[in-house]
């Protein structure tokens, strides 16, 4: 069975989210990419869970054996910091809930795995994503590459270190996890 | 019928949350008051799961009206900071989906409503928060009592300017969070 790496650039305005399929070697292949949007004219709330409505709806269809999700800093923009945080908390807890081992890579880990090189910018990323995955054009905008990019660094990083960070305890799958899993399967059929 | 504010203190290692009753005027009563707790232990993911799974069980058991989060700042303790938002992120996740208003203060508007002071210390909230619910004791660790100090805080600023900051849109519920709280409702009754 192939291995699928869902990547996650996490944001409140927009979020990108890349499927890939890691195969023979270091080659990967990739099957989905997108980029989640939330307007500001929504309460915070509403905003974060249209968010996770979508996500969720894309752990489900695509089924990924792994998310790659970018680690936030709090030294990064201050004004942006938080909402990033608050979505990174919240794919954390449906990856934990589908029962997807879950790891998180930081964003000079990435450049540094995508372009050789820890402070390349996102030009020279965008650019080094499009060329691994051999796609015509650069994917648009610069989140959906991100997230593209945290999935082949999680693919090559797994390669070398089966068993990421985060992977030994998210596969257990506890008792409330199977039966809250069943609760959306119950919910998508309802629909 | 009784209005119901669970107030929330967000924090991964520990999470302040507290229930208050508004009464007549200014009046407020405790119902609940806990400190969850998540082992350092544990990976990311599953502390922010354990933590979602309490706080979720909290809202259907308690069924608050409406929930007071402490709004996070990136200029707090930046080794703090990022679970703190990431807790934020689920609590007001968990709100929506449940269909239930959520608003946010700061911590200087927490004191200055229950101290009369924004530069109020942690041991002058936890004392006026004792007054004001006409306990015995300092409710502690100080997480609790921070969780209570939001809730008060809340339901006297709901008293002042009703219909809250998030309130207009939480309370309006799409199908998709029906569903969805059918789905907990059913997860609940397979237990």
């Amino acid at each position: 069975m192939s291995t699928r790496v869902l990547g996650v650039d996490p944001g409140l305005t927009r979020c990108g989210v890349g499927l890939i399929e890691q195969g023979a070697g270091r080659s990967v292949k990739l099957l989905f990419v997108d980029t989640l949007r939330s307007s500001t004219d929504l309460p915070l709330a509403a905003r974060i869970a249209k968010l996770a409505d979508e996500l969720e709806q894309i752990i489900i269809d695509q089924r990924p054996n792994s998310i790659a999700l970018e680690r936030v800093f709090a030294q990064a923009n201050v004004r942006t910091v938080m909402g990033t945080a608050q979505i990174s908390g919240v794919v954390l807890l449906l990856a934990q809930r589908h029962g997807i081992p879950i790891a998180l890579h930081t964003p000079s880990e990435v450049k540094a795995a995508v372009t050789g090189n820890g402070r390349a910018n996102k030009s020279q990323v965008s650019s080094m994503v499009a060329k691994i995955l051999g796609l015509q054009e650069v994917p648009k905008p610069a989140d959906a590459a991100d997230a593209l990019a945290i999935a082949i660094t999680h693919s090559w990083r797994m390669g070398i270190a089966a068993g990421a960070e985060s992977g030994s305890s998210a596969t257990r799958t506890t008792s409330a996890q199977e039966q809250w899993r069943a609760a959306i399967e119950a919910s998508k059929k309802s629909k």
